[in-house]
């Protein structure tokens, strides 16, 4: 296996004890169970902003945890959801009084570690919201989820809410513009190449001329293989998608932590309408090298002002990830004045920084 | 060809429109000859700081131009040498009237266009200095060049010189800094898998259980390809070598621009001893997770550790890369306390970013 690694068993301690010694002004890692945390954490009367999932995403979620980003992030093996051990230790840890957001991705294990998280810190006097993201418009059945699967939106909720959470916003207000990020981002992605998991080996199989468009940030299969095609036309086939998407309906559970019970929710994404000021985010999938990327935004850029919709902000580069795997994602984010003032305010994480 | 691209002939250009339409608060882009230079370019009575080079190698040097790092980047097509005509184009836009440093790699064609440009700028009355980065211990010839390569220590002599330049320092000084630089920063890199150019196809062959540790960032023959080991015994190849080479020994010709003639200088890279301090660099070449570079990175200061090097600051990603080659590379740079308290400065480009 072509790796940096040692036992892939050690893998992801070994990479989080590198990360601990590089960063050790921004964050701290507990090994056991293991999550990383803000190295000034408890911040008092502040809400926490958590999330977690398996790793190989990197730098989601450990590389955005600091000031104006996240608080703790609790990571799985490769691909395996953390346990709910991890996310209440970490909980525990960086509990500052005010309550704790839990950023979750639409995957059926990870919403359950979160759920049974949330419910046992409510046991312990700890007020927790989770808030479903599920923005990924290729599909809405997939390997590890039923729905849409949570992608490239995440990053920008982790990003608008520690950003908001450092500002003084409560937790109710802070799930609330959670929800409404979520909401207003959609995102679909394509592969290049599969991904290599360091316990397993590769994932799946790409032929030398096709590449697989709505693929997932495992590899799972997204709406169809087919043959390459032009940067252009990739990122036309994924932006057409994204901005035609329509109302998107789905009823989610989520946790009042107020009342200790569980709630059925009904969400509705609005579609994206001409004149719309909207974040564009083109993400590498881990392998592809960043001018790709930007020929990429090139095109979106094309396209949005074609459909009406305004870029106000951008976000390029390696953030979301499938390990190694070569291909990219593109998230758009309706934006309102509230979100765009929180996005600029800065930000000190490992893999993230600005004004900080 | 699993790339996102257009026509292979457009790809640096396509790129780099992309980039101006990301980043127009921090760059603007020149099309007719290409380069890439500040936003507020020229910065009056400031000594400005330009490089180039083949594409291909992003984020460097395109990805650093900003306040605190380069005025000016001119690229080439991949792996291919910038022209005399853009570097002098770049000098005239960005120079503000106290001269310009070139920190040129080391390799014929990019050392024989920034000394035809250098030449050229003091017949326009422009003194321009150029201070070359040799600091690759890997092989002392090379497919395209005569002595050692230049890389990451580039990274490092962009940013320290970028940030000198912003204090205010003139050209003697700055330049004198840069070959402080280069004479106090190593380098050596491997590679897991070849590179493919977008109008060339892929370079080179590596077996199924096959490295190549020396290698280049165009994917240049190493010192030996061989079966592939854990990660930790490849860090400690490539670290052991850096910090027990000698003392190196070469003359390199410098343009003494006060006389406008060119000189040769005497230099000696001196080995690294205990009790030092370092910048310590772990460089993805494109292809490979950053979770692995920390994984690297954590063997690193175990290394300098036993070794008696304090490692006093970090620079672990994606910096200086041959397209979307899996590998890595090491940079160890003694760092001295003028040196530091520059790096410590606010940074503000495209891809590197801190304390703006």
């Amino acid at each position: 296996m072509k790796k940096l690694i040692n036992k892939p068993v050690d893998f992801v301690r070994e990479s989080l004890e590198g990360m601990a010694a590089a960063h050790s002004d921004q964050i701290k890692v507990n090994f056991d169970p293991i999550f990383v945390y803000r190295a000034d954490a408890p911040v008092k009367d502040k809400v926490a902003v958590i999330s977690g999932g398996g790793s190989g995403h990197e730098p989601t979620h450990v590389g955005f945890v600091g000031q104006g980003m996240l608080d703790a992030a609790c990571p799985g093996d490769v691909f395996v959801s953390p346990t709910t051990e991890q996310i209440i230790e970490a909980i525990r840890t960086v509990h500052g009084g005010a309550g704790v957001l839990n950023i979750v991705k639409c995957y059926w294990d990870d919403m359950d570690v979160f759920a049974e998280a949330a419910e046992l810190a409510l046991t312990e006097g700890i007020p927790a919201a989770n808030i479903l993201i599920d923005d990924d418009v290729a599909v809405s059945e997939s390997v590890y989820s039923h729905g849409r699967r949570g992608t490239g939106t995440t990053v920008l909720a982790e990003r608008i809410c520690g950003a908001a959470a450092e500002q003084g916003y409560d937790l109710p207000r802070l799930a609330d513009l959670c929800r409404q990020v979520n909401l207003n981002g959609r995102s679909m992605g394509m592969a290049f190449t599969p991904c290599t998991i360091p316990a397993k080996g590769t994932l799946f199989e790409l032929g030398e001329n096709e590449m697989e468009v709505g693929v997932g940030i495992h590899g799972e299969p997204g709406r169809e293989r087919m043959s390459l095609k032009t940067g252009d036309e990739i990122v036309e086939m994924l932006a057409l998608e994204i901005i035609a998407d329509p109302a998107y309906e789905r009823t989610v559970r989520e946790w009042d932590s107020g009342k200790g019970e569980w709630v059925d929710v009904h969400l509705v994404d609005p579609p994206f309408q001409s004149g719309d000021q909207v974040l564009a985010f083109v993400n590498g999938m881990g392998g592809t090298p960043v001018p790709e990327l930007y020929l990429a935004y090139r095109k979106l850029v094309e396209i949005c002002q074609k459909k009406g919709l305004t870029i106000v902000r951008n976000l390029i580069g390696t953030y979301i990830t499938a390990i190694e795997m070569q291909g990219m994602s593109i998230t758009l984010l309706r934006i309102d004045d509230e979100m765009l003032k929180l996005w600029d305010t800065p930000v000190n994480t490992p893999r993230l920084r600005r004004g900080a």
